[in-house]
């Protein structure tokens, strides 16, 4: 299979003067064509060498969302948006220039609706600045990748994070868009009730749509009310088998787990180090249960008895506040303790997704692969999903690293796939993910996603390139 | 607005030769032209007047559905799929006639996944037929329409139903479908994984289509663990106001109800009437809450405080399964029970969903424009949802009463979009609510919505007319 590795293609074409002048004129400092903004913009998380865009917008409303879009529709320039640059697969990359349309900047909260449990915000707003904002009305919203990301980009690339076992995913907690076309019009995909018969879902069409079918400039999404107990436990396991399986009978027996997350030994240890615990450095699950008192208290105890069943150690609460905001605060940043695991590297990342009845023999195999392979790996999932990450260290100076990487990722996404599973579970296709979509969906399913995306971006100036290639 | 009622419009044209012969030759038997099994195919629980398709082909596979969409695709025949007939806003008339494809024979259970929580069915399996199928899995299918519908049709309206306060709807429930394209293709919209952020959401593009941009031949959905506790209980209260301002405490409290159903006094009567029950006459909630033991008594505790709060008079509980099931049937039989309080009546049903902030004063002053109504008129509700149904009985004689049931149809409709709430939750809009949708979305939006349907149906043969129509 033929790696789309931008490096290898593809045209940039200059801006033409006219619309430059244009938008320079309406923007004036808010447009950027200088080299250390549009690098900040070519780049995001992903191991990709960065491709800059020819310059740089920075929008402050949906109203200029839409006349920059058409403006890029007159001239048929490509234009991205971008939120935080925490995308992980090469979605921010201009592989055919245009613009970046930097969206950090329309970040108000434009209407909290408690009694409904909903919230509406500016595309811009990431998810710790909602938490923040909302944490007097007794509600939250749950959905936390590792990043602080913003809505926008976690809606564009349906993210979802530790809590999607109980809460979902984008897909399930986005209520409504309002969406910029590629004609640049503004149009909301839906109203704001719970639920909805009117016709095609045009919010699940958006979500997850990467900015290649028009750009979302607010999102509403679903709140909810503050459990009244959370109570959080650590256990260790003695082999990656035995923490899985424990995993695999929790879900199936139906406990409501709020978050349940691996990490092999490795992991476990760079977070050790990056965030200063002292973790036992064996495969470790860290549950976190929310309800009422008794509730949580039931979770806990028939978790407990499973974890016993396949062998697990001893659990270790963390049922004060700071020590649980320290455990997730960890756990969040395991993506940058991985990094420092062997300075100066680059992490490949992959994001597998399968049914849980497949998730140890997934998980096995991998570790097996992982075992053979002289780069440093990491291992941590959110595998109350059957979804899990490894990260792969590589030395940006040696080729033969990332060949061997892209290697042991290709081997663990046709399994994941031939285990009726997906080649990413939250991360999104971007570049990196694109050579698998044919082996998940088939080419008569890729053929109706490239009728939707000339059907929704007629021109293809919408971060064009990425999930589906028209030409 | 003008409404489309179908009887004003469009040709019917007769099917060519050749397709009939090959048709008539391939299936036999089941392939009919005779009336009475047109009649049958021609009409749903609307009170439209039947239309009937030109033939009706009974199809036992995925590869036979593709065969017969090729050829209509061919001929360019109106093609609409049949399950078991009971949508109710006219999805199923034969506006343009064509064949209905009825695939209730495609009844098989095809998979079990019990460890994963899934199941895959053919179209054709209702959603009673699976609940038997798998009741010594210890796991059940939660999403209950009034009907004992095909997961096909269900799949295909976005259908919901009493549980999915807390289970969600078929957005939420279906894991991935088979469906056989407008060009004959057989594709998988997703793979079993929980959750993807793997390219454009073909479910969810096809969950809620009714037939207009393929048909469904196979559906995979979500099954649970039976709580291992449920309890039921019934609250009458003084007014309407009281009960909903019940349910509004109780969803902005987060107690997690599995059901929580209204009935108007009207509603209460005619199901006394019609299941031979002894409700008291008066507005009434119908509650329902799974877990364990300790929680479903939690549950209930906090829902008779909020109830007293809201001078709800004494809970009946049905704690023992005889009697829940008596309950929950005589719920599910309220529309037939709500038929025969004017036997010879049709009934004009609406289905509105508001933002849960507006449902009492969506209800009360549906409830004005009712009372100053001479016809018979019920109401009740998933109103955990904001959802609820206004069920107005029409003489089929009387053209003046059809027009009185319209315009309070219209105006209550009209009332839920302005307060961002939907012209349908849960019934989809057929031919009944297509003059809703422009209001309701705005045409920007259904520009979308017609480039959707024409880059997927380019010759628009799967259930023309219906959704949006493009000519």
């Amino acid at each position: 299979m033929n790696h789309p590795m931008p490096h290898l293609s593809l045209l940039k074409r200059a801006l033409p003067d006219a619309f430059v002048e244009v938008l320079s004129t309406r923007f004036g400092t808010r447009f950027s064509m200088t080299e250390a903004i549009r690098l900040h913009h070519g780049r995001d998380e992903s191991a990709f060498d960065p491709m800059l865009p020819d310059a740089v917008v920075f929008a402050h409303s949906t109203e200029e969302v839409a006349d920059i879009v058409k403006l890029c529709s007159q001239y048929e320039v490509p234009v991205i948006p971008y939120g935080t640059g925490s995308s992980l697969e090469g979605h921010l990359l201009a592989i055919r220039g245009g613009i970046s349309l930097d969206v950090s900047e329309m970040n108000q909260v434009v209407a909290v609706n408690a009694e409904d449990l909903t919230a509406t915000v500016q595309a811009g707003v990431t998810r710790k600045a909602l938490n923040v904002h909302i944490k007097d009305t007794g509600l939250f919203f749950p959905i936390d990748p590792g990043a602080d990301a913003s809505l926008g980009g976690m809606a564009a690339t349906r993210a979802s994070g530790t809590n999607a076992v109980r809460y979902g995913t984008m897909r399930e907690n986005v209520v409504s868009l309002t969406v910029v076309t590629a004609a640049g019009k503004i149009i909301k995909t839906a109203r704001r009730a719970r639920k909805s018969s009117a016709g095609y879902d045009l919010t699940r069409i958006f979500v997850g749509s990467e900015g290649t079918l028009g750009i979302i400039t607010e999102v509403t999404v679903k709140l909810y009310p503050h459990p009244e107990a959370i109570s959080a436990a650590i256990c260790n396991f003695a082999t990656v088998e035995d923490a899985v399986h424990c995993v695999i009978t929790t879900i199936q027996m139906g406990v409501p787990v709020a978050r349940v997350e691996f990490l092999d030994a490795a992991f476990v240890k760079a977070v050790n180090v990056h965030s200063k615990l002292t973790l036992k450095e064996s495969p470790l699950l860290l549950f976190e249960f929310h309800g009422s008192e008794a509730s949580v208290k039931e979770q806990a105890e028939l978790v407990q008895e499973i974890a016993t069943d396949h062998n697990g150690m001893e659990f270790t609460w963390a049922t004060n506040p700071e020590d649980r905001t320290k455990l997730w605060s960890a756990r969040h940043n395991a993506y940058f303790a991985g990094l420092q695991v062997k300075p100066g590297t680059r992490a490949i990342t992959t994001d597998v997704c399968v049914p849980i009845s497949k998730l140890a023999e997934s998980i096995s195999t991998t570790v097996a692969d992982c075992e053979q392979s002289s780069l440093p790996s990491l291992i941590l999932g959110h595998v109350g999903d059957g979804n899990y990450h490894v990260m792969l260290l590589v030395d940006p100076a040696k080729p033969e690293e990332f060949v061997e990487a892209e290697k042991i990722n290709h081997a663990l996404v046709s399994r994941a796939i031939q285990m009726d599973g997906t080649c990413t579970g939250e991360h999104g296709v971007g570049l990196h993910k694109m050579p698998f979509l044919i082996e998940e969906h088939g080419e008569d399913a890729l053929d109706l996603m490239r009728a939707l995306k000339r059907a929704f971006d007629p021109k293809n100036i919408m971060n064009p390139g990425k999930i589906v290639a028209l030409d």
